[in-house]
């Protein structure tokens, strides 16, 4: 393998990668897997090849403060085999120096020929990793298995793109599309194993949002717990959104990681300071006006929709208007999957970006049935 | 195979069936399943057996003004074979003279020595046809695959045992469950292949049924389509319940089976005086005032949900009041199956009976997700 002239001009699918470096890639992906699902990092995975292809070390990103997976990899690898070898990463190696120096750096020093990445780093401080290996003769191949990588990063990767936490909005409601009766009760509409799933969505969540309403009608605890009621390794950041004061007994008040409470409604300025917090995901979990708020303002990504196999009627609506006025402004979503937990029912689903005229494309417009 | 001495009290489980018989009475259910699945009749289906358990014939039922099964499949054997035979029905023989003759008679005047069947005629006309066998001497079995022949006929057996027809109540609702957006447009909230679904479903009603306001509003021909436009065979009865008048042009007036208008707002005696025109089955088709009303009564024996995969919010809500106060005394239903149509999902589920004191035994108790 030899090196090329030094190419500046960022070319994502320019040189091809080999058999061997895919499956170093693929390897790649389920290394970074291992890392922590939440947290103010992107999970990333790394493979260091030889020359003639074998694998020298493995590595992956364990979180905040510690090295990086290519660094964790090369590790891993006596310092003169890394001379001329190839680095497979998830992502594009940063060039910013954080709290773990530059990983282009790390890479130019140690003798590493070629890189092969997934994904470019979507950072304004980070970007430029590949930039740098270029310009010091680094061969660089990008957009290796970049669907899968993208996939496993979405949530990382749209906080850094649009420096907002990923947004899911959950809510649990009857089949009718009632957060509660009448009266006001809901204890409990969804079953036992819709709501162990909830805490394990709050587990995999960097911080788990209520409005005050919510907050002092049911004085929720906001915690991850399992099915005896232990804690999960996982706790989300409780954050309470709006105006009223919570009361100094509020049970949110004994949370592992403390309650954050963030004054007035700009659901923008809110999402802001949790990502300033170093929050990459949110699960918001009403009640009906805030996940209301979040769907109207278009800031809700995923949707987890609990539905249970009741019908309640009346007036307490699980989502109430959220600025659809016609049915051709309706909001569209692409159902990812529908589960069965218990009696339950679970619809995940994505938001679909509405067109600037509010047609969303495959509205379907054929016949009727009446 | 003896005679046994008669016996004049019901015993339903009292003699055992042979394994050939009970064979005989899995294919009696396929042959059953032949006749049509709408109209003015049991389906039915029987098999006549030799002494030694050979099949002698297979009859069933085609339809009000036809032979019953057990006649029909009497009637493809030579008569001196059905001396001494065994008839396997899945309907007890009924004993009434109707359009047809009693079969109890037929049975007994052919020699037929033993009558297996499946489930007792709930008619109070129809029924003392296994009393009437007995009395002269026939051997007679009752209960033999009863579940699967209750099953197969439960419209049929409710509409007899309550004096209304099953309702099967309907509704298309976007996921949060409204049926339409602020401004009243609602087409299409469910695609092409969930409102094929609902033509399907017209043809297997004896009826369907709208409210004024759905007539008014959406002038819908309630005929039972396929996917080119064209008319199925089956054609459900159209029935418009209320007070207001159709104008003269309505659609409503051009279906092949001419229009009903059920004027007031009774559901118990709309309901009946259907079942006395011979109607067993009924798909309510809204609006929503109207399936709130039939859920409220207590009177919807099964609901097809179309959910569809966008959000709507608002004020028009599939479901209004349905008479639930508090979270105890929700609706519970019992969901059958949950399907894809294309882009939108059917949850096909039986409403759970209520207890007198409004708690639904299998509510949910335990711990909170809060």
């Amino acid at each position: 393998m030899s090196h090329t002239a030094p190419d500046t001009t960022p070319e994502p699918h320019g040189l091809p990668a080999s058999d061997v470096e895919v499956r170093a890639m693929r390897r790649a992906l389920e290394l970074a897997a291992r890392g922590p699902a939440v947290g103010d990092h992107a999970r990333v995975g790394a493979v260091v090849l030889s020359p003639d292809g074998d694998v020298l070390g493995e590595g992956w990103h364990r979180g905040a403060g510690t090295p990086h997976a290519e660094v964790d990899a090369m590790r891993k690898v006596d310092p003169a085999r890394l001379r001329g070898a190839t680095a497979v990463v998830t992502l594009e190696p940063c060039d910013h120096v954080g709290r773990t120096g530059p990983c282009s750096v790390a890479l130019i020093e140690a003798g590493v020929a070629r890189v092969v990445y997934a994904v470019d780093d979507p950072g304004p401080a980070a970007h430029g990793g590949a930039e740098r290996l270029r310009a010091t003769g680094v061969q660089v191949v990008s957009g290796v298995l970049a669907d899968q990588a993208e996939a496993f990063l979405e949530r990382w990767l749209l906080s850094v793109r649009l420096g907002r936490p990923w947004v899911t909005v959950k809510w649990a409601a009857s089949l009718d599309g009632r957060a509660a009766a009448a009266d006001g009760t809901s204890q409990w509409i969804t079953g036992a194993a819709a709501r162990q799933h909830v805490h394990e969505q709050r587990a995999a969540h960097d911080a788990v949002l209520v409005g005050t309403g919510t907050a002092l009608a049911d004085d929720p605890s906001l915690t991850a717990r399992g099915d005896a009621g232990e804690f999960l390794a996982d706790q989300p950041l409780p954050v309470v959104l709006g105006d009223r004061a919570l009361p100094a007994d509020a049970a949110l008040h004994r949370h592992p990681r403390g309650v954050v409470t963030i004054p007035g409604h700009d659901l923008d300025a809110a999402l802001r300071s949790l990502r300033a917090r170093g929050v990459h995901s949110v699960l918001v979990e009403g009640g009906p006006t805030v996940a209301s708020a979040f769907i109207a303002a278009g800031l809700a990504d995923e949707l987890l929709v609990y539905l249970a196999p009741v019908l309640l009627g009346g007036p307490r609506v699980a989502l109430g208007d959220i600025g659809v006025g016609s049915i051709h402004a309706a909001r569209m979503l692409r159902v990812l999957s529908t589960s069965s937990l218990g009696p339950d029912l679970l619809v995940r689903a994505r938001t679909v970006p509405q067109r600037p005229d509010g047609v969303v494309d495959g509205a379907p417009t054929d016949r009727s049935t009446t």
